[in-house]
Order: C-alpha cells, then structure tokens, then sequence
C-alpha cells in the first residue's frame, strides 16, 4: 500500500506551553489596571523610556493603575538595547519599592529590561547568571506588557536580551518562568510611533515571519503563527507606512508583530539576523534598516532548499502587493516568477516605501571588511537553524550582494 | 484621505488566555508518568472507557506512571455522553484514592467526565450546580488528558458536557481553572478506532473548523485555528478512511481536531450543530452522522453571507479532494462553482467515502416531525452564532433538504 503524502505541512513533534494572555482592541490599555489587580498586584513597577513618557500613553496607564487601588512608581531610565545597567538600576528601584509585580509599557527595551529585573530581583546575583536557558531561581513575579511598537514581539517570548555594559555583548536569558502573564495587544498605543520606527521596526517583524516560517527547527505550530504574521504584516506595512493613523492597519501590524515574535519562541530565526546583527555592532547600523537590506538575498539564497514554503507565503500575497517588476513580468506573460523572488520582491518594495537604504555602501559599509563582518555572522546562533546552511564564505557572499544592490 | 481595506481578516477585539500545553508526536504518551510528575501528582485518578482499557493503551499509561513513582487509580467506567451518574461515580473514586491529581485518556467523553468530576470534587455539590460559565469555586485539581479520538477537541477546551441521568438535558459546564495543563497528542493512540469512529468523530472535527471559521464571534486567534484545522483535516480524513494505519495523517488529524477545538474555545459554534442536537435526542442518531449530512446544507445556506470566509479554506484544498462535480464543472469551462458549493461538495464526498448515510430518511427520520425538530433547534444556544440567522422556518426547510438529498 502506497501512503500519501500531507502536503507541506511538517508534522514534526513540538512541545508548545502557551503562557501569555493576549489582550486585544482598541483602548484596552484602559484595562490595565484591572488586569494587575486580578493577577495580585498591590505595587506595581512601571518600565518604559523618555519617548513613551511624552506621548501621555503613561498618564492613562497611571490613571487606569490608580483607580483599581494598585501603587505604582515608574521607571522611566530605560535605554535603547537596554544594558546590565539599565537592569541594576531597575532592580534597585523595585527593591526600594518592595513590588510584588511588573509592568511594561514601550518597546522592546521596556519589555525586555522588566524581564531581565524579573530574573534578578527574584533570584539575586546579576543578570549574568541567566544568560542561557532555565536559569530562573524559582518563581518570578507576574509581568504586564503592552508594547508601543510592531516590532520585536518581545510580549510573546521568554527572552530578554540584554547587553552586558562594558563588553556590549548581548545576553539572551530565558526561562518560561519570564513569560509574561498578560499582552495588551492596544494599537492606539503604536499610532504615535516616529515613521522611521514604524518602518524599523515593522521590517524586522517581517522578518520575524519570513524567516520562522522556514527554519530547521519549524513545526506545524510555528508555521501556524508565521503564516499569520505575514498575512497581517504583509497587507499592514504599506498601509501604515502611508497612513500613520490607519487603526485596522495599525492593529493588524501589531498583531502580525504578535505571532511573529511567537512563530519565534517556537521555530527559532536564520541567516537574516545573523547577518544583521554584525552590521549594528561594527556600524551601529539600526537592526531594522540592516535586516530590510539583507532580508531579500537570504530569500533568493534559500529558495532552492525551501521554495514551497515560500510559495505559501506568496500565495497570500494581495496582487497589488506584489512588487512592480513581479507584476510587469506577469503581464508580459513572461516566465512564472519563482516565489523566493516574488517574496524577496515584497520586501524590496516595502523598504523603499519606507524610505530605508537598500545597500550596504549607501551606509558606509567598507568591501575590504565584509570577511570580517562574515566571520561574526557565522558565529551567530541564529544562523545555526537557517534552512540552507551558512558559512563564512557564503556569509560573506550574501554581504557581498548586498554591498550595492 | 481614504482609508484602505484589510482584507478578510476579521480584526475585532478579543481576549485570548491559552492555558493547556500541547506535547504532540507518536510515542508522546510514554512522557505521561515524567509530565504528571513535573505538575506535582501524587496520587491520581486516571478516567478511561471499556473500549480503550481493551486496546492496551491504558497498559503503556500505568507503566509510564508507575515508572515515575505516581500512584494511580483507574476509573474505567465513562459511558458514552457522560452522565451525572458518571460524574457521582467518579467523584467517590477519586475521593477515596485522595486524588490530588486527574488525568483522562479516551475520546471526548472520558475527558468531559474528569473535567465535570474536578468541578465537583474541589467545590462540592452537583455538576448541575456548575451548569453555565465560570462556577467553579476555588482552585481545581491539575488535569493531563491524551485523546484517543481526533474528533471533539475537549482537550483544548474549559467546557465540559455532561448530560442530566434523569432528563438527559445536557449541560455546559465552563471555567477556565477546568482547562487541561497539558495535552498529549500522540497519533498512536488514535490507530486503534474502528472506522465508523473514526469517521464520525472526524466529520465532526471538520465541522468544528468549517462552522468557527464563519460564526459572528469569530476573530483573528480563533480564525487562524479554523484555518489550520481545516488545512489539516481537509487533507489527512480522505487518507485515514483508507490507510487507518497512515501515521502522518492520523497526527494530521488529531492537530487539526485539536485545533478546531481551539478555535470554538474561541469563537463557538453555528447551525449545524443546532440542527444536530434534536437530531441525536430524538433518533439516537450518532452526532457525527447528523452533523455530516446536515453541514453540506448549512454550508450552502451561509454562502450569500460568508462566501470570502468559506473561498478563504477552498483556497486550501488540493485539487484532487474537491469533488468530482466541481472538477467536471470547472474542466467543461462552466460557471465557477461558489466557494461554500466547493465546500459543501468536498464534505459530501468525504461523507460518503466514510459509508455515512447522507440524507435523513436513511435514518428514519419522519417528514411530519420536521417541524418539531426544528422548532427544538431553534432553542439551541449554538444557532445564535450562525453567521446567516435561522429560525424555526429556515430551520425547517434544512432539514426538508436533507431528507432524500
């Protein structure tokens, strides 16, 4: 008896705990402070950054805080790549508060900076001796987030990145135990977001989608939730990126953000970030400009080994979003794209509408350094679970293509 | 400035708290004994029916459990649609084995009857003290549960049905501390149906995909799980009526039940199942036998209301599983069959490789008492949800279609 086969689907084994609620709509900010009373909150910590404090999103969280009995001091210090820093600090001022709960309310540094104070405050020691995974002390207290950008999807994972203060090196601590209890999913909250961010920011997410949706450790729940980021991000971006105040557009990119970043935590990242991560260290390149640039050689270099799942990706695609070319080519009834380009296309497209560089050189990136640059990209965990393997060699390629595109 | 449109993608508010981890693979169920132990068991009740205690499984259970020092009870006698009897009993067991911990491995009704016996056992009372929403009283015992059906989806679910011993009347009872902690899903455990099993409980699964993806409650989490689901469904049924043995496609299955499950958890369900109900309490027909023949005209009645949703899964169906009527259609160049023709046709044909009766007087069922039917229909709490609405009338002329269909 012959089998059948299931299509692309990848029935691998998966363990998936899911510990994060999900708030989502509209003003559901305005539910913050009930939601911490419910999960016990008596005194709270607030983190987030100077930029979310002059937008008055804060006075409404404080608002909603005070009216449901529930004591807050803010912690406003955060910094961009928040550091070992940013986390004494933030335990210091938890301590002095005696909090017996967290919450965050801005990017993914707010986020991820409440989470590396989690570790801390509940454990001792410094945030060193987390990096890794599991490596909570016991219970850690209940967290609240709601971000005010669609990028990072920080809310859906356990993860908190932080960079060690001297060395710059950044430690990426896990442990389910730091999950947060509660996402406010609010997209009011993401409309006041600069263009540059929103275009930053909503690029990496994208990435998030395209390249969970294909990585060696994927399963039908990562691929679940990466096919539903892209299919929001994919119809958001362009709206947003052209009518800041689009609500529905705004939601759906914050939700697509959402999935994306938990597609992630279950299916883990490939070559795009590897590549990225380099270029912010030496150049300090901003991690959405330098992931917008490489995104789309990653796409046409894993075509071959993943051109399926690209398709179904593209599938979703709304024919006005495919790009110019991948249309004009169509029309002329030339050959059938294949998908990797009708995708890596997309992306192309999209940077340019948000205005991004799309080359290396337009940032200053110097051809006599990519080996260097590759040599770092290879030693990057992320690169470990793309789908075609990467070397130095084929590292320093893809930067290569990138360098004047 | 206009606005854009967002496609289908329904992007209301909602408030999403997934609360049961999913360990899914063949073999899964041998990490029973370690998982029950991580969760803190002791001393556990494991609910099962005669059926599956013949096929060994429970055997491998006892092992795993005995292995990690867990003591266990078995209760082996859940009847069918579980009763307030069952529950009673269930009660006394676990009460004498000091229980403090509960697992279930069978189809939906051994695991209705452990959530419905938590209830009781940790508030007191009756189950019909805990008929409606969020009753429990106080914290419920962990619950482990792996189904032996892909069919109800009950693991992904807070709801327990359990019927009145004396009336019959079932009742609902939901909570979100009645949640499973964690569902194992291992396909092996689904081999062993009988046919007429498995095609009822999988016709079922897949009106649960196709009914949440269009009720008025739907949202965007509970959309993605339908679309899954069917996904799944749509392409492992055909496969598993005829390889009961097909691994991969019996994993297929059990995902997509899951998540359908998921989804109603999210979104609830529609007329078909309103129209099912009286169907079982008046004939004793099986539910997923009433479901199978009354979907294709539910299907076929939402169309002008939901034609994009039901186009959005046809989408998804290789071409080889629509029906013959709609591949002659389109080949002859015809008109474009609708979407929820597609559809209904791709249910038809899965009812009838399963051997399903497809009209009701098949069954017995009497022209003169449509109307009493319909009119118990009308009172069913599901129809609410139809995204098209019913009532004693349109009710009436579904089932006068399904008569001699």
């Amino acid at each position: 008896m012959t089998t059948r086969a299931l299509g692309s689907e990848l029935l691998e084994p998966f363990d998936c705990n899911p510990l994060t609620r999900v708030v989502y709509g509209p003003g559901s900010i305005l539910q913050l402070g009930k939601l911490a009373r419910d999960y016990g909150a008596s005194r709270v910590v607030l983190f987030t950054d100077s930029g979310i404090l002059a937008t008055g999103h804060i006075d409404r969280c404080l608002q909603s805080l005070q009216a449901a009995g529930v004591a807050t001091t803010l912690f406003s210090g955060v910094h961009p790549n928040p550091s070992s820093d940013d986390v004494d600090q933030g335990v210091q001022v938890a301590r002095e508060a005696q909090a017996d709960f967290l919450i965050a309310v801005g990017g993914g540094s707010s986020i991820d900076c409440a989470k590396g104070v989690n570790f801390v405050l509940t454990g001792g020691g410094t945030i060193h001796d987390y990096w890794g995974v599991g490596k909570a002390r016991g219970p850690m207290l209940p967290l609240i987030v709601a971000p005010t950008t669609a990028g990072t999807g920080s809310e859906a994972q356990s993860y908190a990145l932080i960079s060690d203060a001297k060395t710059h090196v950044k430690m990426a601590c896990g442990d389910q135990r730091a999950s947060c209890k509660v996402a406010i999913l609010d997209p009011e909250l993401t409309v006041s977001m600069p263009r540059s961010v929103t275009a930053a920011t909503g690029i990496d997410a994208l990435s998030h989608a395209i390249e969970s949706h294909v990585t060696t450790r994927r399963n039908s729940v990562s691929q679940s939730f990466s096919r539903r980021a892209f299919r929001l991000l994919s119809q958001a971006l362009p709206i947003v990126l052209d009518e800041p105040a689009h609500l529905p557009a705004r939601g759906a990119a914050l939700l697509g953000a959402h999935w994306a970043g938990a597609a992630i935590e279950n299916s883990m990242l490939g070559a795009t970030h590897a590549l990225a991560n380099p270029l912010t260290a030496t150049y300090g390149i901003t991690h959405g400009v330098a992931i917008g640039i490489m995104l789309p050689h990653v796409i046409r270099y894993n075509e071959p080994a993943v051109s399926g799942l690209y398709a179904e990706l593209a599938a979703t695609l709304p024919c006005d979003a495919k790009s110019d070319r991948a249309q004009g080519r169509e029309k002329q009834g030339g050959e059938k794209l294949k998908a990797g380009e009708i995708l890596a296309g997309f992306v192309e497209q999209v940077v340019r509408q948000a205005g991004q560089p799309t080359n290396l050189l337009e940032l200053g990136v110097e051809e006599s350094r990519l080996n260097e640059l590759a040599q770092a990209a290879a030693v990057q965990w992320t690169g470990t679970f793309n789908p075609r393997p990467v070397d130095v060699n084929s590292l320093e390629e893809l930067y290569r293509c990138a360098l004047s595109h």
